[in-house]
């Protein structure tokens, strides 16, 4: 199962490919799509699109993990953000990915066991989960890792449930 | 001028098309996109891109126009229209559309000529502006087709003051 997790932003959308194969998830690529506040909007939510739209045709994902977008936070910062969302989702949706919405509470759930977990913590595991010998960087990127190994987890979880229901049936 | 005019937002995003021939404008055809909240986002977003594409593919507009979006609101509200605001955009710059971008005010200055116009009054000057025989509906129509003519209006503007400039010159 090959996954792109995206962690969206107007200025930065971090990206992250992984692959599972029985219960081992590893990182095919990740990286960050950039622009800047002088760039016109269409210029910067197309280049969300078209990057996006060309990682999945590079990787051939079949699902998108994405972190759930909340009410809760100012408009401002909101607002950029949902647009970057807007872009990349369709840009999935598009290429008829199956999207999985998970909370920053879930996430780090999935990856270190408590949904308290810091932001170094959940770093350290996805390092750790995905075997890699270093840090992902940028943030971006490794918080879009970060959702793409959630989506591995609880895929993994559900097979085994049925599985499990399957036997036991 | 062929302009795409997009009243963008998740529940209902609406579209009109509207061509340009001297001072002339006129509609070439109007609608609306509409999902259930019910529906997964992905479906939502990826049914106002994929129907965008096909308006965009079909009447050939080179131009879009779109209303600006404030930060002022309150992001329960804002953040569905954000997302499918940028779904919508990311059609329009896959297909190479120059955007044009208007608050409300330079909206019904342009069509009322003033930025405090009643809703009534812009849906009665797009209706005569574009000699229609009836009142473009739904609501979500009506305010996309009023984005275009703003656009037709200011890019004639544009034009008939390049033209003088060059008269002159």
């Amino acid at each position: 199962m090959v996954i792109l997790g995206i962690d969206p932003g107007l200025a930065n959308t971090g990206w992250g490919v992984v692959e599972t194969r029985g219960s081992l998830v590893r990182a095919r690529a990740y990286g960050c799509i950039s622009s800047s506040a002088d760039e016109p909007i269409d210029m910067r939510l197309g280049r969300i699109f078209r990057e996006l739209s060309q990682i999945i045709l590079k990787y051939g994902p079949t699902d998108l993990a994405i972190e759930k977008i909340f009410f809760g936070q100012n408009a401002k910062s909101a607002i950029p953000t949902a647009q970057a969302r807007g872009a990349a989702i369709a840009a999935c949706a598009a290429a008829g990915l199956v999207v999985g919405e998970y909370t920053p509470m879930q996430i780090k759930q999935s990856l270190v066991g408590t949904g308290s977990a810091s932001k170094e913590q959940v770093t350290f595991m996805v390092r750790h989960v995905l075997a890699l010998d270093h840090d992902p960087k940028p943030d971006h990127a490794a918080d879009a890792l970060a959702s793409a190994v959630c989506h591995a987890h609880l895929s993994q979880t559900a097979s085994a449930t049925q599985l499990h229901s399957v036997l036991e049936g």
